[in-house]
């Protein structure tokens, strides 16, 4: 198709589209003339995959181009790729890189993290941008004054397991683009659906509980 | 004690005590005399709850006042300030007020929330503010290209709602502030956490699924 087709199926402007080729985020169509170049079906994918991931999910412009640098290179074990691609989702700490990585003397003591990992029985790569992630949070409890417990972190444990094993059976079985893109789009854009289902599940069993007229839905009078 | 007391009790600078009472968010002491007051415990766990909902949990302080006022206001049930304290959490929608209620006549539609709430066996609140969160969440999957489907909704409600029944359990039994301070900033402190423990988790599988080496920590070369 020609580059308005692609325009037209994509809903994308064309001088986006320019601007994704220039910067190589979009690979180039098979050139057919001297002015103009046949795009296909692989070309429309990968747009809603830019879209996706910067439109839905949020990231910003070089993040998108970390995603898509990895999923076009074809170094590094499917494991390692996946790691480097969530390691470009938010939250962004103020002295974080988007390439993990280096000697493990250059590791920062997250000491609640790994606390935490290894009561779960979990293997982790230390310089994960999850652990400092986990790390700032449960100093966030902490702070708050209603710190992790043991019996809470079980709890939680089990069950995020539980959600992230039924999230790895459904990532696709071939086809890097698609696994790391399912990878990304899915940790990011699930997050917030897991936090709303969580405030939904309270206000049900806070309504079971703390109300008289359970059986029925609540809605203001 | 003294203000000054409490500066150093609270760690929070004298212009910002001063500040607060300013605003009402701290209660007065008890005026010993033309030019000084008296403050007591009551006033350093005001100060810690203030604290951790404006810099632990980043709510703005328009938030802070309104979680304050449903903490000191004794209309309204429990169930009630509950809705209406976690409704002043983020994320806020472009057109979302801090509070909720009204006719539900002016409710928008939330086709996506109410299936995906109808389909777990949930009562709700159609103007709580999660229900659009969920909206909102739920159609960014879909753009996406992954869109929630009934046996994802059955995984994440079945594990969301164990962790959610975890949570109501810990709730203090008596005292609205303690109440209401757990809930917020229990809901929103405890976000992070589990999106944290997700993508470790994520990670453990994948590497017990992906690299040979499975039983031995994960760690960069």
């Amino acid at each position: 198709m020609r580059i308005s087709e692609l325009v037209e199926r994509t809903g994308v402007p064309l001088a986006t589209l320019k601007f994704y080729l220039r910067e190589g985020m979009l690979m180039p169509g098979e050139a057919v003339s001297a002015t103009r170049a046949e795009y296909g079906e692989e070309h429309v994918r990968r747009v809603a995959l830019i879209r996706a991931l910067s439109d839905v999910a949020g990231l910003p412009l070089q993040r998108v181009t970390t995603v898509l640098g990895l999923i076009d290179s074809p170094t590094g074990s499917l494991f390692e790729s996946l790691g480097t691609a969530v390691a470009a989702l938010p939250p962004y700490a103020d002295d974080e890189t988007p390439d993990a990585g280096g000697p493990a003397a250059d590791a920062p003591e997250f000491p609640r993290a790994h606390a935490a990992i290894t009561a779960l029985g979990q293997v982790y790569d230390p310089h994960f941008a999850a652990v400092a992630q986990l790390e700032r949070a449960l100093a966030g409890v902490e702070t708050a004054g209603i710190p992790m417990t043991p019996d809470r972190l079980e709890v939680y444990g089990t069950h995020v397991r539980a959600m992230a094993e039924f999230d790895l059976e459904r990532m696709p079985g071939t086809g890097r683009e698609a696994q790391l893109g399912y990878a990304v789009l899915g940790t990011a854009l699930y997050e917030p659906v897991i936090a709303a289902l969580r405030r939904l599940a309270h206000q049900d069993i806070a309504a079971r509980r703390l109300t008289e007229d359970a059986g029925m839905p609540v809605a203001p009078e």
